[in-house]
């Protein structure tokens, strides 16, 4: 049953506007599956929906593995586990098989029902070295649905590389720059278009850039209107949001 | 002139769609508006278009009000003064004479051609103490052209006052997420909607909470899909990007 | 409508054991006031219950006056406002009248049903200047319905002052150390208690010790078992655990 | 000689209770052992007690050794190490033999008088990757005499599988809350119980999360009422407050 | 009775070198003074002493006044207090009267039977901002019984100004090095001399330097051997060690 | 006699070309005034000069008058006073007379001998709440000797406020970047032009800017090259050290 | 095509000076070249010109060795690779052959076309732990055309140290001084020259002088004029700015 | 040539009490040995003399082993090596031979002419796993020339176990107190004694106690007078004033 049906009854209950026999025999049909260590969301497969997504990091290769094969045998949504390093993939493999993998930006994932894609997202990076978490945006922002644009190494110590950037940044429902020594991109991209842009800052770089603290401040104090920021790293978290804002941008419930 | 007019000669330019000749010519009709401590872009008065917004903290009263008047004289797009405290808003009052203000939420603004509302954005905030920032959200985000309703005082710690706002989330395009001592308030609603939410953290609160630190990181490392956040009290920031949100995805511009 | 039963008949509808009518018609029998900038939780008035706690800090006085009128109007459960300095007092006073006040420890209420003592709960303090911490964690306490012994400026430099504060210190259901730049008090006093012990850091002291972090720090690395730790200069969090676990040791509900 | 046993000796010396003379004849019947590196307090076996703890890291593991092989040999007390990776436990099975391990929550323990289980503790955790500490609170517990029931991966996200925790939550004496990037857990927990909750921190989770200080400030700040907080990852100080909350509430001494 | 022999008799009690009888007639003979808030250990007076030492940061006006009247009352030992403002000092003159004064420093004392001085203290600053602590140091100093030299403004930028200094730094039993934005000074005194260096950070400065981390931290990194710090603007406290360093030097018990 | 010599004196010494007799004759001539809470570098008035610059924050108005005054009176190189409020101001300026004065940027001085302008400095800034630095930046260089051009209100959210300020940053022998909230702009400015780039951050914005931090380290971190930074708000750091840059490259000693 | 001579088509572009049709003409004559995850500005290989820079971290062995073989197989500029390990420069050793090498300061370049050396800095260090920084500030300095002195191991705890370095100290255009623990070191030699300083703070060192911020407050706090800091560890930053100051010092452009 | 000899002639030269030919010649007598990567003062090994220290960390075990190698042959002072692994000890073993090691401590040394025993140091501890720094504290100090007792494990949690060490504390002429978690020792110790206390942070312990800031910051805001702290694990530093402070105590130089 996937997660938005659970809470559609269980709301629908919170506003009495569904009689506990009702919720729970609906909610009967296929019960959570509780692996002790995690709790799963089995899904009822009958309609397309949000991947099941597993942050992979912080648990051993066998939990991971069984999370993905317990989800994989109740259905077809899209399974997709972030933060997967060699290890975690290995195991999953062994596992369930017909994975899909991308070692560079430690994602795996099944995908199943993708929705058709409507909007569009552009990312744009400062440097070579932000690569596997623009490929977390973009892989993970086309499995939610939306179209994706890449655009890598733009900073803003070259505008000039920038401008050959801006069809693409102006094409976009919305924009996720991805920077860490050179956050400053964030400003510069927030100032040339109107669509809202987000933002995520990288641990790359040395110094008082390691860690990627400074790139988050200097994301956040942007001068720029219509920028938002998310973790450092979380690829994952801006492709969830900006799949929203463009899907929604097109029109797409 | 307005800035996005500024901006699409210089890109035509930069791009080789203009020819400089063709270029200055129309840069020329109205010049930046130089007042020595800052550059305005003085419109032309003949679109609707995104408001002037001034940061008032960090510039004295006299210059604001100078700043207001120029933009004043020269058009009709809205300005708006965003932390404009009382000596501010007096310094304008006393020179400008029509404005419209909000104390509490230290704005004061003149509206003119306010685009028709398109969208709507849901503020939502865990206490009394984050009125402040509702208010300057709310009317930030309205006259920058999206309808707003307000669930205020809505800590996690008593989930049933959650479950009264559940409809005014769910009606919203954007949901934005104001708190301080209570940020888990932005997991908790980026775990009950599918639309996006920007989340603010405030100032309030003493001890660790104290200046907003504490709210911030809570709400960027947040499990909830779909929450991005920006600066703290940053409510004009919040409703610049909603309101983008909240027209995209209902069909405008 | 006292919050606990609020929630209970949310609850029971949420687990199925109450229908959405019966519920409804439980919650409108006293609907929850909304002041705009507040949400209170009216009380039915008919049985003995914790108190409305109101955080005056970053509310205006108007707006605490406002609140605690309303509470005083429907009903006879304690009200108790936390850090609310002078023109917070006066307000309240000048509207609601028959208030008590703590001018040192910032706390104003209305006494009303408290429930009988069960347990007790000795406050033992570094030095003078943690005296307000002190107050507001007594004064709560006593209001949440338990006994409160008192021992203050018993610093570790000079430990045949903490002998003397030992029998209260044994005494005692729950031990509560507050306590600034002598923070080192919390790990003597939870060597010597075998009681759960909370530890309270102050914002008192200089360089730094200002602003209590270092205090927060050394309490939570207490290498003494039993202590846990709540917000700097949380008087009223420590006081909330504190009571429970003397109430719950007493045999109190 | 069981460490409260010395306590109570030179107390009632100080407090003149009790001879120099006899003081010095009842501490002599069993001397404290001196390992050079480390000082125990031998025990005289007569009385059920608390456990002797050993914090594993930071010491070599023929320290640890050493360590566990003297308290083993003089008693019967509970010997319970903390932290104690691999080679540290390999090293103490290989010396002392008899004892129990949990190598995902880093324990080993020599179960030894374990008192009657009194009152209980529900630990509840956000995610999966919070596992190691939850078993860490779990199993020290129920070492130091609370049954203790588990709820594991609820985050606040998904506020479903929380009222599924309702029952447990509800039911004990004193709840734990462990977590790491959903520290807003302890927010919400906080508001659904009126028993004590003691929170815990992880250090799980990347960006600004990593290192768990983003979840020891959300915890600390939290507005639910009752909430106290441990060290980041201090399982097993969560544990010891938690069971004498717990113990105390059910009568036990 | 003056603190150390209270806790004299104390610890020949804990080591049975003292029957309880003989210390709870001894102690009993001028019991310590609890003014509520604070507890004064009354001094006896038969006896040359260390200072009674008051912090007045964080106490009213009206609690210092109290607690120096009643040390004033009861003998004839030094009374010091120190971060005494303009309105704890009146409060303190318009009780006791006899009392000295510094108003830059802060002090208050009431100077009775201060030792022979013994050994002596050099005082080097790095500015004039420091002036403050710079005279903190040196009444304390002298006050605890030793000689003081001071040489202010010798900052590094100008090492001229040190040369000038070097027999005063070399003729000292201890040097103090007050500094703030040039911090650095401590490092350059402690390759300088070849007796103990006691660093005092101050708070002085702007941006990085503001509160006296930056020279905090700096003073911890010094490469120069024999250099210890305080906390961040404790004049009281480096007089303290220095005045013990440089008695013991002396041959002063 | 000014700073300069003195060095050149005891260098000369410390290297041996000089005899002990010789310097000490040349250093007797014109001896340091010892102020007792400063010392000042009596100059001997026969050669132009670098200011005495003498920073007033931390200082009394009347030790910062006594100061200036002590310095005019002997001779006439310029003396210049930093972060100089009204206070301050108003003593000078009643005992010495003929000053001058720059409210905003918190300075004042008297300019004597100021040295022939030697190549030039554009101080560049990204909003007018940075205007008190921009100021003190370019009245500082001006009486170090060089040409002084000033570009305000450049944010790097509008490029093409950038664009007319080109000119100027290209004619410059040394570029200094002034921004607090828009820090960014010391990147782009650096990828712009090939000369030598101070940034200087301010501590202006709220939120994760307050206190200027952020913008610290987002010009620390900055990709492009030829970039250095100096203490926030530091306006005469940033001065000296581009004067010199600029006058070197002009040939000028 | 170098980077200088894009930027300068660009903005005589934007300037007007070139009209579209003549800029495009002048930029396709030699494309960027597009890696995918990197942008390289091919030279046209027809003057003297400054290093193409590469920083080798974050960025894979094959990444770095693709990007050097197409800027090497494109001209002949020289090409820097920065914080380049072991196992990088192996990769680029492979493929291009001829390269040179640093292990220590973990550079390697092509040298091609070095300008004639003009001016001089001299670097100078507090210890031989700073040694690789210092390393890569001279190779750096060299290959941008400037001559190098190098001073290390000269801390003040010494003072004897400095002294010999002082004449290359005074005889450089430009000083850079770089340090970790001993960050004092700036202080002092800003005080002792009178040309441009350029501070690197070190990540050496242990305890609160671990990941070098210490020493970057440190320096930034410098009450030395002249003095600015790059980031920790930049010795490539530090190069870049200390040889423009030091050509253009010695009239090279 | 010893430092403080060349020190000696270095200032004698400054303050003209000696003619530069005349230092010239002394200095001349045995100059700097200069390994490129390190300068060293060799020494004439006529005279008694504090140790050559050399910090490894940070350093190859061959620039070491090349340090201590120069040293060694020149002389007969104590050389010491402090941070030294096992393979910069293995190093300096290989080219030295007749070292001295504590694996534990990581130190290395040759003892020669160590100073007579004078005064005596007290090192007491919190917990075993501070062992490595109280090692390091013990092997320096006698190194330096003071007799040194030993008191470990002696946590304030239970305060038999201090009872225990009062002997050894009264007894000396300075405590080295050395804790990390329970940091609190250094408070409860400053108050027993009336000798200088010299407080080392480590960074032991795990969450907020990892790296030592928490242990640090507790340290330096105790309330007992007469503590001074030195950077975190930093024995050698401790060891150094506190033998200083002893032996000036027991009247040697």
């Amino acid at each position: 049953m996937p997660r938005a049906e659970v809470r559609e009854v269980i709301e629908l209950l919170a506003r009495g506007e569904l009689t506990p026999e009702a919720a729970e025999a609906r909610l009967a049909r296929e019960p959570l599956v509780d692996l002790g260590f995690a709790r799963l969301d089995a899904r009822r497969g009958d309609r397309q929906g949000v991947p099941e997504a597993v942050l992979a990091e912080g648990k051993t290769p066998a939990q991971v593995a069984a999370i993905v094969s317990a989800l994989h045998e109740r259905g077809h949504e899209t399974i997709l586990v972030t933060r997967a390093d060699d290890d975690v993939r290995a195991a999953v493999r062994a596992q369930v098989g017909e994975i899909e993998e991308d070692a560079e930006a430690r994602l795996l994932w099944v995908a199943r029902d993708v929705p058709e894609p409507a909007g569009s997202v552009t990312v744009v990076s400062a440097g070579t070295s932000d690569g596997p978490v623009v490929r977390e945006v973009a892989t993970c922002a086309r499995l939610f649905g939306t179209a994706v644009r890449i655009q890598e190494d733009v900073g803003v110590a070259g505008l000039h590389r920038l401008a050959l950037a801006l069809d693409d940044l102006r094409a976009a429902d919305c924009v996720v720059v991805v920077a860490g020594q050179d956050a400053a991109l964030a400003s510069v991209v927030g100032g040339l278009v109107t669509t809202p842009v987000i933002a995520v800052p990288t641990s790359t770089g040395y110094g008082v850039a390691a860690g990627g603290i400074a790139a988050l401040l200097s994301m956040l104090t942007s001068c720029a209107a219509g920028v938002a920021v998310v973790n450092i790293d979380d690829g994952f978290g801006a492709a969830t949001i900006a799949a929203r804002i463009a899907r929604a941008a097109a029109g797409a419930a």
